[in-house]
């Protein structure tokens, strides 16, 4: 039988990544950044709307900041769910450390619409994965679908 | 008398524009930004370590979207000290208002150091203002004085 | 009738345009930049390769900086098709004069894998047209369809 | 006797890269990129205005891929000085094949002001050299000394 480069990661080791982003990480969390899917080489995550995130006191605009910090994050999450794919002959536990030997080089953001919406969805793909650095392009979208925001990355892989 | 470009802003506007981007921003008073020097052609900013801000969950680093958001942030306060300043003629409140007229086109950010540090310095600097667009650059600094990230970032100018 | 905003150009346009771009841009001929498409909303571009354009001396790569290069031009051209699709009912020669109105305010490319081909070809997209900024997304493949870089652009649109 | 870490290096080195960078890599030729100053923590390059560079068939411009291409090949070249200076108990030809070893991650450029001008001068800076990547600032000036263009790398260092 062939195995996809694409199979789908074992529940074990999607629930330690999701509670390492979405609990251990505190600032993630304070941002309410919650995993919507999780392959090999496709990641996806959902910010709510909250008053706390806004960034213009009269028009209710999230802040281009929780975008950035939204996308930053993602995109680090796309390259571990890569890295892992890479190695998945290795326990979840050994796996899940990986993240924290991740971290960002370098990170563009392109601020495109005007961000207003009950909530967003962020897209992650890596373009390249080398043994040291990650090269990844991220995507915003309100929830009518538009893109609001798009960015590019690149990370320490270890 | 010659009056100097780089004169300085009066009470009025300084604690105007404070009073928007301390505490009118809910996201930067989630951060905890604090101007600490407004100049038409140099402002500085701190951001005091606390636990909600934390990216890792044990090695106590600042998260890496603490420190987009601060950059952006602050370059967008550079650009509109730079506004005010070629519109010294006008009322305070006027020049206030240009506040929620500069918005970011886009920004880029190299994560130099790991952010571990009691509070963290931000400086930022316009390479260039024109009619239309502003270029900025921006540095983030530990306590210790190192540099642990640097931007550089674009804004819509009205 | 409805009139589709991806109706292709007059061929008046598009050989105008195309003299400009690949001849009386001297670098751009230098380079031996081609169009390939040039749509409304996609265009698209080739270049051979050749031995000044190389980067390593004994490798045979194509030098990094005729790919920024390319792709910072690349992007410049979907804005003008965008900006001329946009004033559609301008003559020829006025959306032509178009040109050389817009310039780039910054750009970013990642080098994702060696530039090794016979050719290389280049794809840019407007991902938002402003009336006085746009930002674009540009990719750029080898002979095989392998992507080996992309970029993001901001440009001044007049 | 202290040895500073920003001593010269010795006349074998620089000649040796000088003709890598200005003669072996066919595309700095073509630009006519020239080294000006190569210190362990500082490089500087001169490239002189002609016609094929021209980016702007009616107004003498500089050619945008000619600024990118440029502040790329500068910012590499401060890496390879710094990597040197790390390994300066290597005999020079070893150091010397180290230029082949590094190369660019990614880029930012910012464009600031029309480059016109007959000559111009780039400077190099090297605000992070780690084991596997580092990363840089580089600058664009005019003859004049006016700041044209400001840009940021990450490379690979091996």
């Amino acid at each position: 039988m062939t195995r996809l480069s694409t199979a789908s990661f074992e529940p074990e080791f999607i629930e330690g990544l999701r509670d390492i982003f979405e609990r251990k990480v505190p600032f993630n969390h304070l941002l309410g950044l919650r995993i919507t899917t999780l392959d090999p080489d496709r990641v996806a995550c959902r910010i709510e709307m909250k008053d706390e995130l806004t960034g213009h006191y009269s028009r209710g605009l999230l802040h281009g900041g929780v975008i950035s910090a939204a996308i930053d994050a993602i995109g680090g999450l796309a390259v571990v769910a890569a890295v892992a794919a890479r190695h998945s002959d290795e326990p979840a536990l050994k796996r899940l450390e990986r993240f924290g030997k991740v971290s960002t080089i370098d990170m563009r953001v392109d601020y495109l619409r005007p961000p207003i919406s009950l909530h967003f969805d962020l897209r992650a793909q890596v373009l390249r994965l080398g043994s040291r650095v990650a090269s990844t392009r991220m995507e915003f979208f309100g929830a009518d679908g538009k893109l609001l925001a798009s960015g590019a990355g690149a990370y320490h892989v270890a």
